[in-house]
């Protein structure tokens, strides 16, 4: 019986410790892919509760809340910060099983050093040592990210977002770093903007779009009158993202658009919906097909990573959606059939020579095989492994997700060359992912090679790959 | 090396097995899906031979003689009762690693207390004592719930049904406790009708459709002629059949349909329907969509349960269709991509404040994930668990699909509130299965705990969740 | 600690080991499906070094380094042997987990009898070693099948072509048989054909249609100048393939087609393509649908088995295709969403009494469970296991691939009856993958035997289940 989430947690053999404990949990995190908040890094946010930082905006705990017939009151409503961390120690003891388990427990462990099981008797007693620690220093934001060992965060922005955060932070730490010497493990998180256009593509919704071309005309100093000045003001932007460091851009989509189109038809198209008239559903896909390609282009010429993350269907709870907005916890695994919208996309960025490096995140793992061979298509050197089958995504996020991408990736492509692990969280006590990521990725490599699967002698490549999975590729690829 | 299918079938580690055998073991059973006959209940009828009660009306077995080369005489052809079961243990060693090797010998264990294999040697005197032991009172249709515990057994019934069974059954029931006291455990099974209106919906055969419509008319005492007295009717049949303590509907569907229609529409379609005129495919679903949004309400109304077992493709060998009718073995597991209309018909319910509780099975495993996180969409409280990712279903009622089913729902919704195990069976044997799954269910938590992914000092909590899984949730869920 | 693919690779039971050595192994080889050179064979081709043998035509191999970074010319360009097999063996270690990294060792060490690793270090060596064996006679394509037993092989054949290295190589061995008497044990490996008539299907390009037409009636000595004629065309041809022993057609589709369509339309449809129109996409699809049928039809009268390979998406990289045309590497695993067809497609020809044997492969894992039921529907005495869920296929065929084949057609339908591997190489060193399969095989059987999911007492069964899978079934179903 091996003791619940202890040192050797998920490492099922002796060959699984050794290259987790001497290997992967030595190194630092880069965490290329997130949604925290850069205001709260430049600032240097101290959070008010545990709750806060738990509860706050986390909506995998919202669904579990939800599923276990807790009132919306005490989800996203009125309740007392006590009153909701109850709701959820009382809810815990029901999401055995469910990812939320561990990586509740892992939080308390690495953060806290709370051993304790949280459950409606612990309840009282870990919430208020949370809290009083959650008053010193060391737990605040950039405290937190120290604490994980962050290396680099890419936050996810949107081109007509000032960046100002990004300014004042980098700034910060490059006078800091002035004053101290540049150390040689960096004490500070370097936080980079990522680039994600998607409200560019949102051409659906006549209202909605025409405001944000305000708002990203002002952003670029130019007045959006036809898709040329689009064109022009997203690239604007994209250059002044680039000026900040950023190398990642990053899309969401239901599915991928590969119609055929003319540059002419989609110029009418763009001039209607300023116009403020609808555009049909057709034109819709022709004007995404278009504008898609564009991106890829601006990410090839910078030298970028484009992501996607494609698949799921959104706020399916129309009633919910009124009430609390979007991203609330009411999105659920699509099922796309996009393959050869995908292949045909990429084809036409290989075709003309400016297919960037490109990662694809699915979120229904019946995908997963399409995927990793899709990749696979479009492989090139010099850079090995330029087309990646990105890391287990949202509803994946978890030991199963990762283990089933994983070993796609590995049957259908090269693991070795895997870029790896990221958290997509928005939350700051999200970095034990990595941890538990790192452990998974140990515990499959121990397992093979245990059962003569893998070498043993070839043990010093195997101890590389685990570094390079969880450090270096990404350290290489982005260029970080 | 473990004997076969000794008292630790499946029980792979001890908390497994104390969990199993200190819990599980322990229940009674609830059914709450079957296709159990419920005259054979009423009529307390006895099987006139093995072959009747395994052989007479299973598909699954039906399809693995098929698949063994077996000429269909054997299968559901004039041969002897002798001559089928003959044919049955020849091909019995040809299922080694189907599920029917397991229920076969697990029925053979539990009902009869027979330990051999079945197979061309043993069949003679394997048929011989099991046919002897069905002339036993013990072993007729309600002799076999009692060895089997069942508490409750919903069987599924048409609108337009009579219920006469249900009616006596219920009659001779009561004057019996009347009798005899109400026993602390109940020793009579309660049986419940549910309600399954497909052939409400199967206006694509404007011929059966009609005919349909007569015999609902005739069981509702009205005339319908017009949408507006179909859905009278309904109502009417749904309330009597509320009367009799039905708690659940169920719909068999091939696809979900939520498209846009208007009330002039469907009662325009319907009423071309009733005139015997062919409807379009676009209004097939029209009318679908329309009628599928009542029946949520109508049980909404009632506090009744909706399940949709979805996805399947039937009758796809027409020759024999002719031949032997529907449900004989010809139906597979279909493609269906029907999450948008999934989501939009759940949605319309939700926002009008008329969605029921709602169990989702699907036939495709492929949909596992869809399926648990399109749950999440709609859960809210009250109700802890409100929308149900179902147990393995059909094709999936087997060790892979049951603990497929439950690592989806583990992992992407709380398995703690699922409601288990149900047969979905015509058949008095197969109450094993229960405990088949039962097995399954606490093997994976023996699991986890010995692994250190869940807390053994939580073991009380793991307790309560095996016998709520096993009883209590579909108790509470389902007020029986 | 196993030692690294030891004599016991895989097997890790002792049920498994016994299974494996004392049953599996001792078996020849049925080869039912490959793409071999047949002229290699009749010329009993010697290779020039070991690049040639695995560099020269393997996409694995090449999608592997692609994704390894590597340039193209030292894949499939200009560089010479030694620095292919450099660059190959520098791509070795970063294949850990992929199955070119078994398939590699698997092959030094039962072709070449090294049991080293192949990595940069040792590439010099094992390169030397295994080119200077290379001249040795029993390294020849025959020598390679002796070695691995090979007992048949078929190959994969236009109907157009002549087939000429089919009867040289035939005559060639009845007269030595005729010469040496017989021997017990064949020591020359028996070579098919295959029927294959993708290319009639490619009605929607009608410029190398029409070339292919011309190819056609040449072979078959008729004009095709009609539908009429083309039937009449392939009939012929598949009347010779019958002569020189084929038993088998197979078809590479990326859906099935089951359209409705009319005798006469189709007639048109093909008489426009024939004088150079562009026929529309659904006018290609009923011309599908109509010879789909005729294939069925022709291989049921000569008591063929029909194979049907589905579900890719090829080409994707336009760039690399018109680099080096296609089967390059560059295809990958597509979504098609086909059930209701081929479940159309299979029931026409059931209805009409037409249906022959047949073996359906996916590409898309995803589509086991629904392929493995979609058999059943279809299945009908005398010969046990008529339609078959073909082995794990492309981009399945790997551990994890066959293990899901096997364990869903055990699920799901009975895998005693399975006809079990088949290389579909391209490569005389590919034979290694059928041990790999039996492994897997064994190891599975062996499982389910000491966890008590099998009955130990029933091992002599368990023991012929294992030599049918291997070759018994195979030799049976096929009538080899």
């Amino acid at each position: 019986m091996k003791a619940f989430m202890d040192k050797d947690f998920l490492l099922q053999t002796e060959t699984a410790r050794k290259l987790y404990h001497e290997e992967a949990a030595q190194l630092p995190i880069i965490d290329y892919h997130c949604h925290l908040d850069p205001r709260q890094v430049a600032e240097d946010y101290r959070f008010r509760s545990i709750t806060e930082l738990w509860l706050g905006g986390d909506h995998y705990k919202w669904r579990a809340l939800r599923s276990n017939g807790v009132d919306e009151r005490y989800i996203t409503g009125d309740a007392s910060d006590w009153e909701k961390f109850e709701k959820w120690a009382e809810t815990m003891p029901y999401c055995m099983r469910n990812p939320l388990y561990h990586w509740t427990h892992l939080e308390l462990r690495t953060a806290f050093g709370i051993q304790k099981i949280l459950n409606p008797k612990s309840a009282r007693e870990i919430y208020e040592q949370c809290n009083e620690m959650l008053q010193r220093p060391e737990f605040s934001a950039r405290g937190l990210m120290r604490r994980y060992r962050v290396e680099v965060v890419c936050t996810t922005d949107d081109p007509a977002d000032s960046l100002q955060y990004h300014q004042a932070y980098a700034k910060e730490i490059a006078a800091q770093e002035n004053k101290d010497g540049k150390a040689e493990n960096a004490t500070f998180t370097k936080m980079l903007p990522t680039w994600r256009p998607d409200k560019a593509l949102a051409i659906d919704d006549p209202v909605q779009f025409r405001q944000y071309l305000t708002r990203l005309g002002t952003a670029a100093d130019l007045e959006i009158s036809s898709y040329d000045t689009l064109l022009e003001a997203l690239q604007r932007r994209h250059d002044f993202f680039a000026s900040l460091g950023c190398r990642l851009s990053d899309h969401g989509l239901e599915e991928f658009y590969a119609d055929d189109f003319t540059e002419a038809e989609v110029r009418q198209i763009f001039s209607r919906a300023l116009d403020g008239q609808q555009v049909s559903a057709t034109d819709v896909r022709k004007y995404r097909s278009a504008l898609l390609l564009e991106f890829g282009r601006q990410d090839h010429r910078a030298g970028w990573t484009q992501q996607f993350h494609y698949g799921p269907i959104r706020n399916n709870n129309t009633r919910m959606m009124q009430q609390l907005g979007p991203d609330s916890g009411f999105d659920s695994i699509g099922t796309p059939n996009t393959a050869r919208q995908m292949a045909r996309f990429l084809d036409r960025l290989c075709c003309e020579g400016s297919l960037p490096q490109t990662i694809l995140y699915n979120i229904n793992p019946s995908d997963n095989e399409m995927l990793a061979t899709m990749a696979g298509n479009f492989q090139e050197g010099p850079v090995a492994g330029k087309i990646q089958f990105g890391s287990g995504w949202w509803f994946n996020d978890q030991k199963d997700g990762m283990e089933r991408q994983m070993n796609a990736l590995s049957t259908l492509g090269l693991l070795s060359r895997f870029v790896g692990m990221l958290t997509d969280s928005r939350s700051f006590l999200s970095y034990p992912r990595h941890e538990y990521f790192r452990r998974t990725l140990c515990n499959l490599l121990g397992q093979d090679v245990e059962n003569g699967e893998l070498p043993e002698e070839e043990m010093p490549q195997i101890r590389q790959m685990v570094r390079d999975i969880c450090y270096w590729n990404a350290k290489r690829y982005f260029r970080f």
